[in-house]
């Protein structure tokens, strides 16, 4: 292993001693969104060889169940998810990992941000689901452009009708696809009513397990909710975003901590400091 | 007109006098389950006839917004709909009626039949709705089948996971698509619970504005939930499934009553006798 | 092994010694379309048992490549074919095959019923090729019926779109989708003509690798020209349309001989004879 | 009408007196790319003002057959399209046409731009039409990006397989989606061979009426062959995509006539001079 970013997800394993139902009952190694460097290849593996350089995506499924031969390889029930108990994660020097989960990284994508395909393709998975409704990228970029740029919304849970109208104010107009990145019930009930009647919201953020919607509206507007899982398929378009440099995702990179300093690395992220921590595993080449 | 179904949204608009937001000022034609026969012809239709028999399609778009241009023409945000007030719906004489939306009958349909396309229209957009993961009918039929023969599940508000637990055994899996027709809180839950990973809720009942849903589990197991409105380019196939004997709807049809015996025929519906009310309209063809 | 029926594809591997660019270099076990009764189960597997009866799915993907993670993993690189040269078949007393390419029949599927799935599901795929535009079964059914029933179409290879013409007339109109099952360059053609602006013509025929088509016709009217090749994820659906009396493939078995007339059973074949030849392996059970 | 530019067609309609079976049979204005500003508005349109500056979508279709209802409104059988003999074009000082399809312009697009919407719809909607498979742009992107800059293949109808193998070393890969713009035989097979198994070649360009396709190895890889006609519902993504700065249609504007030198601009596409030739009909703003 090379770089390995600290997410939540981690934070809340190590705080909590669980992750949903998933319980620590031993040591178990942390770390999901990693990239390294290729030490030894399996038998039969032709794509990759000894020295590559490599982002690694971490959730191993089975192959074999009707959701992974349908090509929604997430939502296999024997999934392994590295990291959640008691799959053991990345966060170490050398691991074992299937080779079609190593995607080679181009000389101009660097370890770090191999590391951070991980979360891009949380994203990339996001839009894709939203992606039925959306012709071409224009419009949704169009949006995020604005939403991001011109748009600020103070959402309070009191009044989330009144929230979407003004959502609607600021972008013209109803939104065609909505991502919903918070779980907070104001934001979901936020989400559907500022999509438009035919549209999209794709629910990214988890909050709690019940939340409360305004179901008739969703119903009778015929707005979609559609909750996404992890990324299947989505690595290459990740790295390809990249690799095009139509995604910069160094400045995320705020920290940097040896395997040794573990520990530190994730009082940052308790503390809330920063973007994104790495832990540096790779003693020769950080 | 020749008859018009009397429908629980009719009942509700007499009782109350409203729907939602549209309210009754002033006297309004009920009835929008309605077939009858052509009197007159404008200039420019080709596909109808003096004295064809025709299944009437009640509700009227704008044909010139975004969504009427998308093929969603029931997400108009000019929508006429027939008897949802202040619109006048089909329960009379005589009606002036776009001629895209007169269906004609084949020999071997009844105008009867013909009414009834509407309500049957709905089931087929809902099983439109589901149709991205269902691919071909079989294993759809076969779960209705199974369902509706073989399941009886008593559902209560205080245990949605357990009802779908019991639902999952009787079908011997989780099911591929849900059609919730209730609108209950505790039966939408249930649905949710019943779906399996990657499958679709489609929510067809309506029921309180706010529902509160397991909206992480929908979203971890990309269970979709997509709500229904009207019947979209269906009434074609409802029509084709009665023409072709695939669906026998005649026996729905428990209580008939001449248009002066409106007020008798809706009180039937009120009290919940009988199946499907029909109202005559036609004093020279009952 | 239970039985085995005889395709066309085995006769011609049999007879040309060769199927495109697979060419026979040995003795080779021939058979695709087969059924068994497990002997033995491999670690780990749950869905079966000792003395189960199972449909075999003949083909084995690496499940590694893109496709095979997307869900399309007929497209897979390196498909290994059941009896497709150099890769051995299925008419022989024993095979070690996937367990989750063998699928379980219930009690009222009879093992010869369970080779037809194969051919089944290729008709299954076909129908799933053209769902985009299908919204559902009823319009496809009843085509199928008309067409089956109704109309005798002479198809010559001078005149496709007079051809064309005659179809439409006999359906009442352009088709929805088409599905060619010939492969000849006339019928492509006539089903191209055939077929609504904005349909599907799913192309099942194989016939010369160079076909002339009316591309211009197809492209301005926006109708898709779909292959096929074998039947992903569709073994679980023909087996719920055998099981649940939806189809009835038994007729379709006319002749039966032994794995020692094996020979015999291809000279059937060959000489035009009968639907469905079934080689029958199972010594102790007939 | 303000500006609007000379195409292929307009030239062949003057040149030949036809275009397929639509025959010139008197005086006809030509132009289809066109932009103007609002003069009158008729009763109930609120979107639009005296002076606005509109884009025009130049085709009207009937807004009441099945396909003008499903979205496909491009494949209405009576289609009037502005400039296709006997329906007049746009190549005048005044124009009554459908408020719908005339699409205000932000005021940082210029009137030229919104004339150069038309023949980037076009592009949008072979996007669209490639759009099944394709995940989200960046990939599209990044293949256009490879194409256009560094891949230069001499075709030759000779070795379309060739130039197939060429192609694809270019890309490292076969393409996810072809979009096929010349409509030459040799093309048509050579996209076909360069496109990856499950992939889709969009069809835009249009040759000869009958086209020799690789139909075999198109139907046994399942690469999908979709043709377009015009551009359903792509004017507002083609209007986003300028305005956002996306896409940078001004260079292509190399010569500029008024109305009454119109004949001379037609001379100058003839000789095929120039990228793209506006004719400018406002007398008072051009």
């Amino acid at each position: 292993m090379h770089s390995v970013g600290i997410c939540g997800t981690d934070v809340h394993v190590l705080t909590e001693g669980s992750l949903g139902q998933s319980v620590l009952t031993g040591p178990t190694v942390s770390g999901h969104e990693a990239s390294g460097t290729v030490r030894q290849v399996g038998e039969g593996v032709t794509h990759l060889a000894v020295g590559d350089r490599v982002a690694i995506e971490p959730c191993i499924s089975c192959r074999y169940c009707t959701n992974c031969k349908a090509g929604r390889y997430y939502l296999c029930p024997r999934l392994k998810a590295c990291s959640i108990p008691p799959v053991h994660g990345l966060m170490c020097r050398y691991k074992v990992h299937p080779a079609d989960l190593c995607y080679k990284l181009p000389d101009n994508v660097s370890l770090e941000e191999g590391a951070l395909l991980e979360p891009l393709s949380v994203a990339v998975h996001a839009c894709n689901r939203g992606r039925d409704y959306v012709d071409i990228n224009a419009k949704r970029l169009e949006v995020a452009q604005q939403m991001g740029a011109h748009v600020t919304v103070h959402v309070t849970s009191r009044d989330s009708q009144a929230m979407a109208d003004q959502v609607v104010r600021a972008l013209g107009g109803h939104a065609d696809v909505t991502i919903e990145c918070s779980g907070a019930e104001a934001a979901v009930q936020t989400g559907i009513y500022a999509t438009k009647s035919g549209g999209v919201m794709v629910q990214v953020g988890l909050g709690a397990d019940m939340i409360t919607i305004p179901l008739v509206d969703a119903a009778l507007r015929e707005v979609d909710i559609r909750g996404t899982f992890a990324y299947p398929n989505c690595y290459p378009t990740a790295l390809s975003m990249v690799a095009s440099g139509q995604v910069n995702v160094k400045p995320l990179v705020t920290h940097r901590y040896s395997l040794e300093q573990a520990l530190e690395a994730f009082e940052v992220v308790k503390r809330g400091e920063g973007i994104k921590v790495m832990v540096k595993c790779d003693k020769t080449n950080v």
